[in-house]
């Protein structure tokens, strides 16, 4: 499965928000996303970067 | 491996600019990408959604 962690940057550094990302969907506000368990999850933050590889999805307010 | 395809929304149609993406990381202006092979490409477009588990970067000019 190729899921992703997603990180959000505060204060330098790399705080965990969650776990096993499917599904992102920015919008005008910030970012919707849905993990493989169908919890959703809204934060007001936009796409720093993402590491697919790595399984990462880098965050910032 | 845990890389994307990236396509781009044209003319309501998906149509493929990148394949096996590992690295995405927005810009100002646009999005840079890099895939397995260290090919890197520059497009004028924005994230539109990700679909991880199904391996999809949806993009939009």
């Amino acid at each position: 499965m190729c899921e992703a962690n997603a990180y959000i940057i505060r204060d330098g550094k790399e705080e965990l928000v969650m776990e096993a990302v499917d599904k992102i969907e920015p919008e005008n506000d910030g970012i919707q996303m849905v993990n493989i368990f169908g919890d959703q999850k809204f934060l007001r933050a936009h796409i720093h970067a993402l590491f697919l590889v790595n399984h990462k999805i880098i965050l910032k307010e």
